[in-house]
Protein backbone atom coordinates (compact mmCIF):
# COMPACT_ATOMS: atom_id res chain seq x y z
CA UNK A 1 0.00 0.00 0.00
CA UNK A 2 1.22 3.61 -1.12
CA UNK A 3 1.50 6.36 1.39
CA UNK A 4 0.33 8.57 -1.12
CA UNK A 5 -3.38 8.32 -1.78
CA UNK A 6 -4.48 8.33 -5.04
CA UNK A 7 -6.76 10.97 -6.68
CA UNK A 8 -10.31 10.47 -7.30
CA UNK A 9 -11.59 12.53 -10.42
CA UNK A 10 -15.30 12.77 -11.91
CA UNK A 11 -14.62 12.89 -15.82
CA UNK A 12 -17.37 14.21 -17.68
CA UNK A 13 -17.26 13.07 -21.43
CA UNK A 14 -20.04 15.21 -22.96
CA UNK A 15 -22.62 14.67 -25.03
CA UNK A 16 -21.45 11.85 -27.24
CA UNK A 17 -19.83 13.17 -29.74
CA UNK A 18 -15.98 12.33 -28.85
CA UNK A 19 -14.58 15.37 -30.10
CA UNK A 20 -16.42 16.79 -26.86
CA UNK A 21 -14.09 15.79 -24.43
CA UNK A 22 -12.44 18.94 -23.20
CA UNK A 23 -8.94 19.01 -23.62
CA UNK A 24 -8.32 18.43 -19.76
CA UNK A 25 -10.62 15.39 -19.90
CA UNK A 26 -8.06 13.67 -22.31
CA UNK A 27 -4.85 14.88 -20.21
CA UNK A 28 -6.81 13.09 -17.34
CA UNK A 29 -7.31 10.03 -19.17
CA UNK A 30 -3.96 9.84 -20.93
CA UNK A 31 -2.84 10.03 -16.83
CA UNK A 32 -5.11 7.70 -15.53
CA UNK A 33 -4.27 4.22 -13.85
CA UNK A 34 -7.30 3.06 -13.35
CA UNK A 35 -10.68 4.10 -16.14
CA UNK A 36 -14.09 3.21 -14.13
CA UNK A 37 -17.49 3.21 -15.65
CA UNK A 38 -20.96 2.45 -15.04
CA UNK A 39 -22.97 0.08 -17.82
CA UNK A 40 -25.39 -2.27 -18.00
CA UNK A 41 -24.53 -6.02 -18.13
CA UNK A 42 -23.64 -7.17 -21.36
CA UNK A 43 -23.03 -3.51 -22.59
CA UNK A 44 -20.52 -1.21 -22.50
CA UNK A 45 -21.67 1.98 -22.06
CA UNK A 46 -22.21 5.01 -23.68
CA UNK A 47 -19.07 6.99 -21.54
CA UNK A 48 -17.09 4.46 -22.23
CA UNK A 49 -17.62 4.21 -25.98
CA UNK A 50 -16.72 7.60 -26.11
CA UNK A 51 -13.44 8.22 -24.94
CA UNK A 52 -12.16 4.71 -26.70
CA UNK A 53 -9.43 6.23 -28.28
CA UNK A 54 -8.59 8.06 -25.16
CA UNK A 55 -7.66 4.87 -22.75
CA UNK A 56 -3.88 4.39 -22.55
CA UNK A 57 -2.84 1.09 -22.92
CA UNK A 58 -2.26 -0.99 -19.86
CA UNK A 59 -4.96 1.28 -18.07
CA UNK A 60 -6.60 -1.16 -15.20
CA UNK A 61 -10.36 -1.02 -16.79
CA UNK A 62 -13.36 -0.72 -14.00
CA UNK A 63 -16.31 -1.48 -15.44
CA UNK A 64 -19.37 -1.07 -12.79
CA UNK A 65 -22.37 -3.06 -13.49
CA UNK A 66 -25.99 -2.27 -12.73
CA UNK A 67 -27.18 -5.41 -10.69
CA UNK A 68 -30.39 -4.44 -11.41
CA UNK A 69 -33.38 -4.62 -14.21
CA UNK A 70 -35.97 -2.19 -15.09
CA UNK A 71 -38.63 -5.08 -14.90
CA UNK A 72 -39.31 -4.47 -11.27
CA UNK A 73 -40.52 -0.85 -10.16
CA UNK A 74 -37.58 1.23 -8.68
CA UNK A 75 -39.92 1.98 -5.32
CA UNK A 76 -39.64 -2.25 -4.56
CA UNK A 77 -36.94 -3.53 -2.11
CA UNK A 78 -36.16 -5.90 -4.41
CA UNK A 79 -34.62 -3.45 -6.02
CA UNK A 80 -33.59 -0.82 -3.47
CA UNK A 81 -31.57 -2.96 -1.59
CA UNK A 82 -29.03 -4.69 -4.56
CA UNK A 83 -28.73 -1.00 -5.78
CA UNK A 84 -27.56 0.51 -2.51
CA UNK A 85 -25.45 -2.74 -1.77
CA UNK A 86 -23.61 -2.10 -5.36
CA UNK A 87 -22.89 1.44 -4.36
CA UNK A 88 -21.20 0.81 -1.26
CA UNK A 89 -19.25 -2.22 -3.37
CA UNK A 90 -18.07 -0.29 -5.93
CA UNK A 91 -17.64 2.60 -3.54
CA UNK A 92 -14.83 -0.21 -1.75
CA UNK A 93 -13.34 -1.07 -4.73
CA UNK A 94 -12.59 2.82 -5.88
CA UNK A 95 -11.04 3.14 -2.65
CA UNK A 96 -8.82 0.01 -2.72
CA UNK A 97 -7.26 1.55 -5.73
CA UNK A 98 -7.30 5.01 -3.98
CA UNK A 99 -5.36 3.95 -1.15
CA UNK A 100 -2.87 1.54 -3.63
CA UNK A 101 -2.19 5.52 -4.49
CA UNK A 102 -3.54 5.26 -8.41
CA UNK A 103 -5.12 7.94 -9.87
CA UNK A 104 -9.19 6.97 -10.64
CA UNK A 105 -11.15 8.50 -13.48
CA UNK A 106 -14.50 7.94 -13.06
CA UNK A 107 -16.15 8.73 -16.77
CA UNK A 108 -19.78 10.66 -16.55
CA UNK A 109 -21.94 10.94 -19.43
CA UNK A 110 -22.42 14.64 -20.20
CA UNK A 111 -21.16 16.46 -16.91
CA UNK A 112 -20.38 14.51 -13.78
CA UNK A 113 -22.59 16.74 -11.34
CA UNK A 114 -25.98 17.28 -13.44
CA UNK A 115 -27.78 13.85 -12.77
CA UNK A 116 -24.90 11.84 -13.07
CA UNK A 117 -24.34 8.57 -11.59
CA UNK A 118 -20.82 9.43 -10.45
CA UNK A 119 -22.52 11.40 -7.81
CA UNK A 120 -23.04 8.33 -6.11
CA UNK A 121 -19.52 7.61 -5.20
CA UNK A 122 -18.55 11.42 -5.23
CA UNK A 123 -20.50 11.83 -2.09
CA UNK A 124 -19.13 8.76 -0.47
CA UNK A 125 -15.35 9.42 -1.20
CA UNK A 126 -15.01 12.99 -1.86
CA UNK A 127 -14.65 13.95 1.77
CA UNK A 128 -11.82 11.29 2.43
CA UNK A 129 -9.65 11.19 -0.52
CA UNK A 130 -7.98 13.85 -3.26
CA UNK A 131 -11.27 14.69 -5.56
CA UNK A 132 -11.73 16.76 -8.44
CA UNK A 133 -14.55 16.99 -10.60
CA UNK A 134 -13.79 17.71 -14.59
CA UNK A 135 -17.03 18.98 -15.93
CA UNK A 136 -18.23 18.10 -19.51
CA UNK A 137 -20.41 19.41 -21.73
CA UNK A 138 -24.01 18.50 -21.52
CA UNK A 139 -26.57 16.53 -23.15
CA UNK A 140 -28.85 19.27 -23.11
CA UNK A 141 -25.97 21.85 -24.77
CA UNK A 142 -24.93 19.19 -27.25
CA UNK A 143 -29.05 19.02 -28.37
CA UNK A 144 -29.48 22.64 -28.60
CA UNK A 145 -26.39 23.26 -30.43
CA UNK A 146 -27.45 20.61 -32.94
CA UNK A 147 -30.72 21.87 -33.84
CA UNK A 148 -29.03 25.46 -33.54
CA UNK A 149 -32.04 26.78 -31.79
CA UNK A 150 -31.35 29.88 -29.29
CA UNK A 151 -32.98 28.26 -25.95
CA UNK A 152 -32.54 31.14 -23.47
CA UNK A 153 -31.44 34.91 -23.57
CA UNK A 154 -32.17 37.97 -21.36
CA UNK A 155 -34.15 37.22 -18.60
CA UNK A 156 -35.44 34.29 -20.07
CA UNK A 157 -36.20 31.61 -16.90
CA UNK A 158 -35.02 28.11 -18.11
CA UNK A 159 -36.83 24.85 -16.27
CA UNK A 160 -35.16 21.81 -16.24
CA UNK A 161 -37.33 18.93 -15.67
CA UNK A 162 -36.84 15.08 -15.79
CA UNK A 163 -39.71 13.47 -17.45
CA UNK A 164 -39.86 11.11 -14.94
CA UNK A 165 -42.41 13.68 -13.02
CA UNK A 166 -46.37 13.70 -13.17
CA UNK A 167 -48.34 14.92 -15.93
CA UNK A 168 -49.57 17.34 -14.07
CA UNK A 169 -46.57 18.57 -12.41
CA UNK A 170 -44.40 18.90 -15.95
CA UNK A 171 -47.89 20.80 -17.45
CA UNK A 172 -47.93 23.24 -14.64
CA UNK A 173 -44.37 23.66 -15.14
CA UNK A 174 -44.16 24.07 -18.52
CA UNK A 175 -46.54 27.01 -18.30
CA UNK A 176 -44.98 29.08 -16.03
CA UNK A 177 -41.79 29.39 -17.77
CA UNK A 178 -40.13 31.07 -20.52
CA UNK A 179 -37.40 27.93 -21.76
CA UNK A 180 -37.35 24.49 -20.30
CA UNK A 181 -35.43 21.20 -21.27
CA UNK A 182 -37.22 18.10 -20.64
CA UNK A 183 -34.90 14.93 -19.73
CA UNK A 184 -34.80 11.41 -19.39
CA UNK A 185 -37.56 11.51 -22.02
CA UNK A 186 -37.97 7.33 -22.62
CA UNK A 187 -41.10 5.74 -21.82
CA UNK A 188 -42.36 8.99 -20.84
CA UNK A 189 -42.91 10.78 -24.18
CA UNK A 190 -46.39 10.07 -24.06
CA UNK A 191 -47.11 11.88 -20.78
CA UNK A 192 -44.38 14.32 -21.97
CA UNK A 193 -46.65 14.95 -24.78
CA UNK A 194 -49.55 15.47 -23.25
CA UNK A 195 -48.28 17.92 -20.60
CA UNK A 196 -46.76 20.35 -23.57
CA UNK A 197 -50.23 20.45 -25.48
CA UNK A 198 -51.72 21.30 -21.98
CA UNK A 199 -49.41 24.44 -21.37
CA UNK A 200 -49.96 25.23 -24.78
CA UNK A 201 -46.15 24.75 -25.85
CA UNK A 202 -46.69 21.38 -28.21
CA UNK A 203 -45.96 23.24 -31.40
CA UNK A 204 -42.95 24.87 -29.93
CA UNK A 205 -41.27 21.52 -28.52
CA UNK A 206 -38.21 19.71 -30.66
CA UNK A 207 -37.22 16.07 -30.12
CA UNK A 208 -33.84 15.24 -29.88
CA UNK A 209 -32.53 11.50 -29.71
CA UNK A 210 -28.61 11.11 -29.55
CA UNK A 211 -27.96 14.33 -29.45
CA UNK A 212 -24.37 15.58 -31.00
CA UNK A 213 -23.77 11.45 -32.18
CA UNK A 214 -23.66 9.83 -35.48
CA UNK A 215 -26.97 8.81 -36.03
CA UNK A 216 -28.58 11.90 -34.24
CA UNK A 217 -32.17 12.17 -34.82
CA UNK A 218 -33.93 15.47 -34.64
CA UNK A 219 -37.41 16.59 -35.20
CA UNK A 220 -40.29 18.47 -33.61
CA UNK A 221 -42.09 16.79 -31.44
CA UNK A 222 -45.68 17.09 -32.58
CA UNK A 223 -44.52 14.77 -35.61
CA UNK A 224 -42.39 12.72 -33.15
CA UNK A 225 -44.85 9.07 -32.91
CA UNK A 226 -45.26 7.70 -29.65
CA UNK A 227 -43.14 4.81 -30.09
CA UNK A 228 -39.84 3.79 -27.74
CA UNK A 229 -37.50 6.89 -27.33
CA UNK A 230 -34.16 6.50 -25.81
CA UNK A 231 -34.20 6.87 -22.61
CA UNK A 232 -31.49 9.66 -22.75
CA UNK A 233 -33.72 11.38 -25.80
CA UNK A 234 -34.25 14.96 -24.71
CA UNK A 235 -36.95 17.29 -25.42
CA UNK A 236 -36.34 21.46 -25.97
CA UNK A 237 -38.93 24.18 -25.80
CA UNK A 238 -36.87 27.38 -26.84
CA UNK A 239 -37.56 30.44 -25.32
CA UNK A 240 -35.98 33.25 -27.41
CA UNK A 241 -38.37 32.75 -30.31
CA UNK A 242 -41.07 33.26 -28.35
CA UNK A 243 -40.26 36.97 -27.35
CA UNK A 244 -38.26 38.20 -30.44
CA UNK A 245 -39.43 41.74 -29.07
CA UNK A 246 -36.69 41.76 -26.31
CA UNK A 247 -33.40 40.67 -28.32
CA UNK A 248 -32.42 44.32 -27.47
CA UNK A 249 -33.08 44.57 -23.95
CA UNK A 250 -31.40 41.37 -24.06
CA UNK A 251 -28.39 42.09 -25.63
CA UNK A 252 -27.73 45.08 -23.44
CA UNK A 253 -27.58 42.67 -20.63
CA UNK A 254 -24.48 40.70 -22.51
CA UNK A 255 -22.64 44.19 -23.02
CA UNK A 256 -22.74 44.57 -19.41
CA UNK A 257 -21.46 41.29 -18.55
CA UNK A 258 -18.75 41.60 -20.96
CA UNK A 259 -15.04 41.98 -19.86
CA UNK B 1 -14.98 36.58 -53.99
CA UNK B 2 -15.21 33.04 -53.77
CA UNK B 3 -17.96 30.69 -55.81
CA UNK B 4 -18.11 28.43 -52.28
CA UNK B 5 -19.59 30.94 -48.82
CA UNK B 6 -17.53 30.09 -45.96
CA UNK B 7 -18.60 28.90 -43.17
CA UNK B 8 -19.86 30.18 -39.76
CA UNK B 9 -18.73 28.66 -36.42
CA UNK B 10 -20.27 29.41 -33.46
CA UNK B 11 -17.61 28.42 -30.82
CA UNK B 12 -18.05 27.56 -27.00
CA UNK B 13 -15.13 28.65 -25.24
CA UNK B 14 -16.02 27.12 -21.80
CA UNK B 15 -16.23 28.55 -18.37
CA UNK B 16 -12.45 29.79 -18.46
CA UNK B 17 -9.82 27.82 -17.95
CA UNK B 18 -8.39 27.12 -20.80
CA UNK B 19 -8.35 23.47 -20.76
CA UNK B 20 -12.09 23.29 -20.36
CA UNK B 21 -12.15 23.87 -24.57
CA UNK B 22 -13.89 21.00 -26.19
CA UNK B 23 -11.06 18.82 -28.71
CA UNK B 24 -13.54 20.09 -31.69
CA UNK B 25 -13.44 24.29 -30.55
CA UNK B 26 -9.22 23.12 -30.46
CA UNK B 27 -9.45 21.79 -34.20
CA UNK B 28 -11.80 24.53 -35.51
CA UNK B 29 -9.51 27.36 -34.02
CA UNK B 30 -6.69 25.41 -35.58
CA UNK B 31 -8.52 26.28 -39.29
CA UNK B 32 -9.95 28.70 -38.76
CA UNK B 33 -9.66 31.98 -41.08
CA UNK B 34 -11.11 34.65 -39.06
CA UNK B 35 -11.49 34.49 -35.70
CA UNK B 36 -14.57 37.08 -34.24
CA UNK B 37 -14.65 37.72 -30.38
CA UNK B 38 -16.72 40.42 -28.49
CA UNK B 39 -15.37 42.57 -26.04
CA UNK B 40 -15.80 45.90 -24.02
CA UNK B 41 -13.84 48.74 -26.19
CA UNK B 42 -10.28 48.80 -24.41
CA UNK B 43 -10.20 45.26 -23.21
CA UNK B 44 -9.10 41.94 -24.70
CA UNK B 45 -12.78 40.28 -23.74
CA UNK B 46 -12.84 36.98 -21.29
CA UNK B 47 -13.62 34.51 -24.52
CA UNK B 48 -10.35 35.49 -26.78
CA UNK B 49 -8.40 35.26 -23.49
CA UNK B 50 -9.46 31.71 -22.91
CA UNK B 51 -8.06 30.82 -26.65
CA UNK B 52 -4.97 32.66 -26.37
CA UNK B 53 -2.86 29.48 -27.09
CA UNK B 54 -5.02 28.17 -30.16
CA UNK B 55 -4.94 31.70 -32.31
CA UNK B 56 -2.76 30.43 -35.74
CA UNK B 57 -0.38 32.88 -37.05
CA UNK B 58 -1.44 34.98 -39.37
CA UNK B 59 -5.26 34.58 -38.67
CA UNK B 60 -7.98 37.18 -39.08
CA UNK B 61 -8.73 38.84 -35.81
CA UNK B 62 -11.89 40.53 -35.61
CA UNK B 63 -12.83 42.07 -32.28
CA UNK B 64 -16.18 43.32 -32.18
CA UNK B 65 -16.40 46.07 -29.61
CA UNK B 66 -19.35 47.18 -27.86
CA UNK B 67 -20.75 50.87 -28.98
CA UNK B 68 -22.69 51.35 -25.31
CA UNK B 69 -21.45 51.51 -22.04
CA UNK B 70 -23.77 50.78 -18.90
CA UNK B 71 -24.12 54.70 -17.18
CA UNK B 72 -27.20 54.38 -19.90
CA UNK B 73 -30.23 53.22 -19.02
CA UNK B 74 -31.12 49.92 -20.82
CA UNK B 75 -34.40 50.87 -21.74
CA UNK B 76 -33.60 54.22 -23.50
CA UNK B 77 -33.22 54.85 -26.96
CA UNK B 78 -30.04 56.21 -26.58
CA UNK B 79 -29.05 52.50 -25.47
CA UNK B 80 -31.14 50.25 -27.86
CA UNK B 81 -30.31 52.19 -31.47
CA UNK B 82 -26.69 51.98 -31.00
CA UNK B 83 -26.84 48.00 -29.71
CA UNK B 84 -29.21 46.99 -33.00
CA UNK B 85 -26.91 49.13 -35.38
CA UNK B 86 -24.07 46.90 -33.88
CA UNK B 87 -25.27 43.63 -33.95
CA UNK B 88 -26.67 44.95 -38.18
CA UNK B 89 -22.96 46.05 -38.33
CA UNK B 90 -21.13 43.26 -37.27
CA UNK B 91 -23.45 40.54 -39.05
CA UNK B 92 -22.68 42.80 -42.41
CA UNK B 93 -18.63 42.51 -41.54
CA UNK B 94 -19.02 38.33 -40.90
CA UNK B 95 -21.26 38.18 -43.84
CA UNK B 96 -17.94 39.59 -46.13
CA UNK B 97 -15.97 37.16 -44.61
CA UNK B 98 -18.37 34.22 -45.48
CA UNK B 99 -19.00 35.72 -48.63
CA UNK B 100 -15.44 35.76 -49.59
CA UNK B 101 -14.92 31.64 -48.86
CA UNK B 102 -13.53 32.73 -45.41
CA UNK B 103 -14.40 30.11 -42.21
CA UNK B 104 -15.49 32.61 -39.51
CA UNK B 105 -15.48 31.27 -35.87
CA UNK B 106 -16.97 33.34 -33.37
CA UNK B 107 -16.08 32.78 -30.00
CA UNK B 108 -18.88 32.98 -26.88
CA UNK B 109 -17.86 32.29 -23.01
CA UNK B 110 -19.95 29.10 -22.27
CA UNK B 111 -22.24 28.00 -24.79
CA UNK B 112 -23.06 29.50 -27.61
CA UNK B 113 -26.78 29.35 -27.38
CA UNK B 114 -26.90 29.63 -23.58
CA UNK B 115 -27.48 33.31 -22.70
CA UNK B 116 -24.75 33.96 -25.72
CA UNK B 117 -23.87 37.35 -27.38
CA UNK B 118 -23.18 34.37 -30.74
CA UNK B 119 -26.97 34.18 -30.87
CA UNK B 120 -27.39 37.40 -32.19
CA UNK B 121 -24.82 36.76 -35.21
CA UNK B 122 -26.74 33.46 -35.06
CA UNK B 123 -30.20 34.81 -36.18
CA UNK B 124 -28.80 36.80 -38.52
CA UNK B 125 -26.58 34.84 -40.84
CA UNK B 126 -27.16 30.91 -39.42
CA UNK B 127 -30.43 30.45 -42.13
CA UNK B 128 -28.42 31.69 -45.00
CA UNK B 129 -24.98 30.43 -44.56
CA UNK B 130 -23.23 27.15 -43.72
CA UNK B 131 -23.45 26.93 -39.89
CA UNK B 132 -22.32 24.99 -37.21
CA UNK B 133 -22.38 25.18 -33.14
CA UNK B 134 -20.00 23.74 -30.92
CA UNK B 135 -21.20 23.49 -27.87
CA UNK B 136 -19.01 24.34 -24.83
CA UNK B 137 -18.82 23.50 -21.11
CA UNK B 138 -21.29 26.22 -19.08
CA UNK B 139 -20.22 28.42 -16.97
CA UNK B 140 -22.73 26.71 -14.18
CA UNK B 141 -21.28 23.36 -14.79
CA UNK B 142 -17.33 24.72 -14.41
CA UNK B 143 -19.01 26.34 -11.16
CA UNK B 144 -21.02 23.31 -9.40
CA UNK B 145 -17.47 21.13 -10.53
CA UNK B 146 -15.37 23.62 -8.58
CA UNK B 147 -17.59 23.65 -5.58
CA UNK B 148 -18.13 19.93 -5.60
CA UNK B 149 -21.58 20.02 -4.87
CA UNK B 150 -23.67 17.90 -6.53
CA UNK B 151 -26.45 19.64 -8.06
CA UNK B 152 -29.30 17.35 -9.52
CA UNK B 153 -30.52 13.95 -8.95
CA UNK B 154 -32.99 11.54 -9.76
CA UNK B 155 -36.42 13.92 -9.94
CA UNK B 156 -35.31 17.07 -8.65
CA UNK B 157 -36.12 20.56 -10.69
CA UNK B 158 -33.32 22.78 -11.63
CA UNK B 159 -34.25 26.59 -12.17
CA UNK B 160 -31.92 28.64 -14.06
CA UNK B 161 -32.87 32.41 -12.90
CA UNK B 162 -31.01 35.74 -14.14
CA UNK B 163 -30.34 37.49 -11.64
CA UNK B 164 -31.84 40.34 -13.44
CA UNK B 165 -35.54 38.95 -12.48
CA UNK B 166 -37.17 41.32 -10.02
CA UNK B 167 -36.81 39.99 -5.59
CA UNK B 168 -40.64 39.25 -6.04
CA UNK B 169 -40.27 37.23 -9.24
CA UNK B 170 -37.14 35.56 -8.05
CA UNK B 171 -38.29 34.94 -4.50
CA UNK B 172 -41.21 33.05 -6.14
CA UNK B 173 -39.07 30.89 -8.01
CA UNK B 174 -36.47 29.99 -5.28
CA UNK B 175 -39.41 29.09 -3.18
CA UNK B 176 -40.77 26.78 -5.91
CA UNK B 177 -37.74 24.72 -7.26
CA UNK B 178 -35.29 22.20 -5.68
CA UNK B 179 -32.26 23.31 -7.31
CA UNK B 180 -31.51 27.03 -8.62
CA UNK B 181 -28.69 28.26 -10.20
CA UNK B 182 -28.65 32.14 -10.10
CA UNK B 183 -26.85 33.75 -13.31
CA UNK B 184 -25.97 37.73 -13.83
CA UNK B 185 -25.27 38.30 -9.93
CA UNK B 186 -22.85 41.42 -10.57
CA UNK B 187 -25.22 44.40 -9.06
CA UNK B 188 -28.48 42.15 -8.45
CA UNK B 189 -26.45 40.79 -5.32
CA UNK B 190 -28.16 42.35 -2.73
CA UNK B 191 -31.77 41.79 -4.59
CA UNK B 192 -30.67 38.15 -4.71
CA UNK B 193 -29.56 37.74 -0.87
CA UNK B 194 -32.93 39.21 -0.02
CA UNK B 195 -34.80 36.84 -2.17
CA UNK B 196 -32.81 33.28 -1.04
CA UNK B 197 -33.73 34.65 2.20
CA UNK B 198 -37.15 35.06 1.70
CA UNK B 199 -37.51 31.59 -0.08
CA UNK B 200 -35.71 30.54 3.21
CA UNK B 201 -32.53 29.02 0.97
CA UNK B 202 -29.90 31.35 2.19
CA UNK B 203 -28.16 29.04 4.23
CA UNK B 204 -27.76 27.03 1.39
CA UNK B 205 -26.42 28.95 -1.47
CA UNK B 206 -23.08 29.00 -2.59
CA UNK B 207 -21.30 32.14 -4.81
CA UNK B 208 -18.29 31.67 -6.82
CA UNK B 209 -16.79 34.26 -8.85
CA UNK B 210 -14.73 33.09 -11.64
CA UNK B 211 -15.51 30.03 -12.07
CA UNK B 212 -12.38 27.57 -12.94
CA UNK B 213 -10.57 30.47 -13.24
CA UNK B 214 -7.14 30.49 -11.44
CA UNK B 215 -8.42 33.26 -9.64
CA UNK B 216 -11.91 31.30 -8.74
CA UNK B 217 -13.52 32.44 -5.20
CA UNK B 218 -15.90 29.96 -3.67
CA UNK B 219 -17.71 31.00 -0.82
CA UNK B 220 -21.21 30.68 1.05
CA UNK B 221 -23.92 33.28 0.15
CA UNK B 222 -24.46 33.93 3.76
CA UNK B 223 -21.04 35.23 4.47
CA UNK B 224 -20.09 36.95 1.15
CA UNK B 225 -20.53 40.75 1.69
CA UNK B 226 -22.74 43.14 -0.77
CA UNK B 227 -20.02 44.92 -2.66
CA UNK B 228 -18.97 44.29 -6.07
CA UNK B 229 -19.88 41.30 -7.29
CA UNK B 230 -18.46 40.43 -11.29
CA UNK B 231 -21.41 40.19 -13.73
CA UNK B 232 -20.79 36.60 -14.46
CA UNK B 233 -20.37 35.63 -11.30
CA UNK B 234 -22.98 32.89 -10.16
CA UNK B 235 -24.77 31.46 -7.41
CA UNK B 236 -25.75 27.73 -6.67
CA UNK B 237 -28.33 26.50 -4.59
CA UNK B 238 -27.93 23.16 -4.60
CA UNK B 239 -30.91 20.49 -4.68
CA UNK B 240 -29.64 17.11 -3.61
CA UNK B 241 -28.29 17.72 -0.13
CA UNK B 242 -31.54 18.79 0.73
CA UNK B 243 -33.53 15.24 -0.22
CA UNK B 244 -31.04 12.36 1.32
CA UNK B 245 -33.54 9.81 1.10
CA UNK B 246 -34.63 9.86 -2.70
CA UNK B 247 -31.08 8.77 -3.38
CA UNK B 248 -31.95 5.56 -4.27
CA UNK B 249 -34.74 6.42 -6.16
CA UNK B 250 -32.81 8.59 -8.25
CA UNK B 251 -29.90 5.77 -8.74
CA UNK B 252 -32.46 3.76 -9.64
CA UNK B 253 -33.56 5.85 -12.52
CA UNK B 254 -30.16 6.40 -13.24
CA UNK B 255 -29.49 2.33 -13.91
CA UNK B 256 -32.32 2.39 -15.94
CA UNK B 257 -30.95 5.11 -18.24
CA UNK B 258 -27.51 3.50 -19.06
CA UNK B 259 -26.81 2.10 -22.54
Amino acid sequence: MSATLGKLIGLGTGPGNPELLTLKAARYLAEADVVAYFAKRGAKGNARTIVDTHIRPGVIELPMIYPVTTEIHKDHTDYINPINNFYEDIARQVEDHLRAGHTVVVLSEGDPLFYGSYMHLHVRLAHRFPTEVVPGVTAMSGCWSATGVPIVQGDDILSILPGTLSEDVLARRLMDTDAAVIMKVGRNLPKIRRALAAAGKLERAIYVERGTMANMAITPLADKADDVAPYFSIVLVPGWAAKPGENLAAALQMAEGLA
